[in-house]
């Protein structure tokens, strides 16, 4: 039926997260089962749109053995801006949209592997809408909050990543009897401060989801120690914020560099120190959470998703990505999954379970 | 409501499994949350049934914090019969249920969270009905094949801790030029196998499900071979079986112990090695697979479910386990969960990924 | 001979280490099997100063099972001043050394093991010499810069984390063609930013001992730019200077809080990043490496020890540690061992082999 | 001085060993820091054996880029036979050394690094004497039993691979009251068992130095049992035997393949369970132990080596190696190093503290 796919390409785009490598392993594999050939692209449409050698990267088995394993992506990312809007040497801002996707037909393109996030998978979406450019997305990004999909690779390794670090520090908190402020990723979703937070223990645990009032944090601390517990664990996501003074607006679906932010554990870690009078050190994860070898579930997940891009091209679903529904992935229009991000419902049995172990929310 | 239920008993049964102290934990933490007292009965029901000091401890949540990130289960566990079918002494087997029920009531509990897997939810659903036993229970098996819930608690750690050991085999099989066998858990279902050999990058996995054809794992290790890919990893769950030489039957529900099998890695390492002049070693991961600290995800797992399981005592749900469909927990009644296992579907994209990465599954 | 010697006390000061409660578990069982008693004495010195209800606890092998695999002190520390120093409520600083013997000589103790860093021993030195204090040492810094052993536990704890966490940015660094600049432990010595550095591939490794160029550090990272390699790790031992602006100078052998250091990393980053034009990103490891499970060379360095401090007891060559010389374990008098600090040799064959990877050491 | 020299090979015989990566890489960068070009040989000799394309390929930076962190050796190794005894296809076994070196020569090169264990580093040191080979060796074997250096690479990362699984298994033994019989490498020097066993906090280490008495390990089992303690950890080298049963003579520097032991895990556990009566599981981690990524420590040290070896050629002392003495690589006749294998002493402070730890050595 669709015997005219035969040259695919892949890309990847926007943060780096773990199982990137394993899309790209598993969806080359699937095409050459199929008798197709797979293409790279370099560093998200870079590597079409600067036209310098070895932008485009012919892949094959031999290439992606090993790969599912490291972390990273061999074809390189970037979160620059977007191809609608390229800043030229002088500074100038052009829509190089149209020229992308001629670039893309000259080279005997059929179909396009979108690996990315929300920003990405926008431009994606935008490509084939106004382009008619044939793409299929995998969804992507360790902050977990892509509509569309329960689970996204990367989430898992980066939250494995951030209790291992809070186990790490426990023992020196409880030996120093200090409080320690852990900063983790997440700036409009708690996905990994939730998590990591309940299987790393915290007392405190601070997610954009709920504003929250630091006397209500600091009462907390003073209460344990009265009981006897002489040390605390607040985990805050770096988008989490005061109640009142919410930092980040929630406008995804937008492409380029996000503002940086002012360092909430930072922050936290000072008011708990004045208002507490306990000795408080704070640790900014940053970096860590994004790199190494994904988690063995990463993998598996990255590699299905990779198989099921295949899929996807192979019956011609495009403007789509795989997203998982319960055991099961499915077809899931790009529009609906970019439309806004996917938050920590207040009424998940998680937060009723951080409640029931004594987890101070901030609220 | 339920204003009566106060007092709450524990136990763990079964095979050890990463992430049962983690279930205690929240369920403690939950009970107490609620004003009730919470106990644990040490090793199954033996801590009821031989009546000696220290068989049942009161918990709390000194005793419970920080146990999350242990293994093992701070109560012990059993796997030597049920309280159907006691043997005494001198070799007779007797039934002790009715004066194990009346021991319970007798110490005042108002309801059983009883942790298991097949085997013990069985026992204890018999408990339910037969002897009225106000029991909830939460599903444990590292093997991941419960009915009734998406996943288990356990299995992902064993799973990492399986692709680990792939990882570290695969270095050694290729500077040596060998095939490598590796045996792992998973008796009448090949979850970990699977997984963990997809995640690992084995080029044949052998589950229970689909009875393999050594002549095909042959050809394939030798056309490796040809191809210039000097080595081969292959991954054996213990339940995986020869075409027409099916060696267990699935007759789950059914308490105690089961037969030791017989050493499928090292029949395959054997005929490997015959049949094809590779070298070839095997290692069998055995026990290593059920210890260790939990993942972050068993943890998280095990938390929620050790909550709900209050939740479910709380609105009188007795004869009910806590189970994960999708995101979310629901009340599943013993009854179905115990019917039957939940084996690998041979429709699920998991093996349709695993023929589209060229992995051999022996068929 | 040393009869007398029946009840010992133990102590853990100054910053965490991995390892610490190897030392009390091998002091404990050593003592144990000659007959003697074990006491261990809270935080420090202030268990006997503050004379709290259980300020000091008896120690036997049931309290310190298992405790070998975990991180922490389960006698807790503190860095804050010195028995020669008490700050009292009104901010008056008492000399309280006199009474603290006294104390320890009420309790009946014969023998004081401490376990700490160059502060640490420098106070238990000085009680010894002042008052008489029957104690042993027993050395202890992640920094590994004390003197007197060749290698102190906790360090190859702290490397293996900064190793990690530099395999773990690489692959974000190499996606992403970025500068990242780790900030690691070391204030005066470089070992742990020397070894991690080298270990885990750094392009730059800058350490106390050797005062750094910018410039250069800008030139080697456009130099790699130049030859393909688009990103480069930088690391940084948190003491480590621009050449003509050290921060620190080295007086050791003074207990109590140091000052805490302004962000070299923050620094270097911000300079390379205007300088190079290159993204740069800074990642601060912090308090992780004082934490989690010890490495088993640790455990071992650890429990031998612990055990040798017992021995120092035994045949009464109090004001002496057990130091590493090569493979025996030696005494030494604390005298010698708190002198000054160990700096990385610059005739090290280890400074040698930096440079013959290429790797840039700023001068 | 030494100009003439500027084509070196480099090769990896023996077992597998994390590390030999990382003596790659250092070698070919300080080669090329040299001026010097850097060639590898596939497989031990076979590479220029038999002769084939690709039995010899050029390293450089590029090459050797990253591979620090990875285990195996791209290089492959083998451990069949030695050039002196080639078995050729029809089962006849002839001497092929002399044409060997005249190959080597042939391709010009002026130097090899022989990274490998008593048995590859006997066959470097024939071909040097009988030929005349320009030979300088590089220590290796993960059980750590070289004469002439203190450490060899490999060893810290498989004692840290044993005592994570000792960790591993102690929670299950606990939950399940049973004994754990872990089986650990070592043919003839207990250092693996003995580190690990003592780190893992093991009850019985029984090595090949201290033979064994079973009934002594097995009261020691039941006096636990009778103390309160359920569970116990044996850890066995696969050398260790029972006394008067001496399974393995030493006889080292004999190249080629050794005889594989007969299961002393296997044969302990049996026994035990027989004669206790306890629930008795073994583990024999095998091949696990070879595997992985290096340690920080074995990173090192092997960079440390591989630098070495090319100042060993640079200053002409062919027939040498680099081994650790204390803190500092010195060169060491390989004569010296082959003569016999190192064994743990007796009179070690190690061996002092397992017996204070109450540990029980089987005598």
């Amino acid at each position: 039926m669709h015997q005219a796919v035969k040259r695919i390409a892949i890309n990847t785009g926007g943060g780096d997260a773990p199982g990137l490598n394993a899309v790209i392993h598993a969806a080359v594999l699937a095409a050459q089962r199929r008798g197709w050939k797979a293409y790279g692209i370099r560093d998200g449409y870079d590597g079409l749109l600067k036209g310098e050698e070895g932008g485009v990267i012919p892949l094959d088995a031999e290439i992606v053995a090993g790969i599912t394993a490291i972390g990273g992506t061999i074809l390189g990312t970037t979160n620059r801006g977007s191809p609608f809007q390229c800043t030229l040497a002088d500074g100038t801002v052009v829509d190089r949209s149209e020229e992308l996707v001629e670039r893309f037909r000259a080279a005997g393109f059929d179909a396009l592997i979108a690996i990315g996030g929300d920003g990405s998978l926008s431009i994606a979406l935008e490509l084939h809408r106004r382009h008619g450019l044939p793409v299929v997305g995998v969804p992507k990004t360790i902050d977990n909050d892509l509509l569309g999909t329960d689970l996204t690779f990367g989430f898992d390794t980066a939250v494995n990543t951030a209790t291992d670090a809070l186990d790490k520090v426990v023992t020196t908190a409880q030996s120093h009897h200090r409080v320690m402020v852990v900063e983790l990723m997440g700036r409009y979703a708690g996905w990994i401060a939730l998590h990591a937070g309940l299987a790393g223990s915290a007392d405190v645990v601070l997610i954009p989801e709920i504003p929250f009032d630091l006397d209500l944090v600091c009462q907390r601390i003073l209460a344990q120690e009265a009981g006897g517990k002489h040390y605390s664990i607040v985990v805050a996501a770096e988008g989490a914020s005061p109640r009142g003074q919410q930092l980040l607006t929630l406008e995804p679906g937008r492409s380029g560099r996000q503002p940086r932010l002012g360092g909430i554990g930072r922050l936290v870690a000072r008011e708990i120190e004045q208002r507490t009078g306990k000795e408080t050190r704070e640790l900014v994860l940053g970096h860590l959470q994004r790199g190494g070898q994904p988690s063995a579930l990463d993998r598996l997940l990255a590699l299905r998703l990779g198989a099921a891009a295949v899929r996807l091209i192979e019956t011609g679903q495009f403007g789509h990505m795989a997203g998982l529904h319960g055991q099961r992935l499915v077809p899931v229009p790009l529009e609906e999954a970019t439309r806004t991000l996917r938050l920590v419902p207040l009424d998940s049995d998680i937060i009723e379970t951080a409640r029931d172990l004594g987890i101070c929310l901030g609220d």
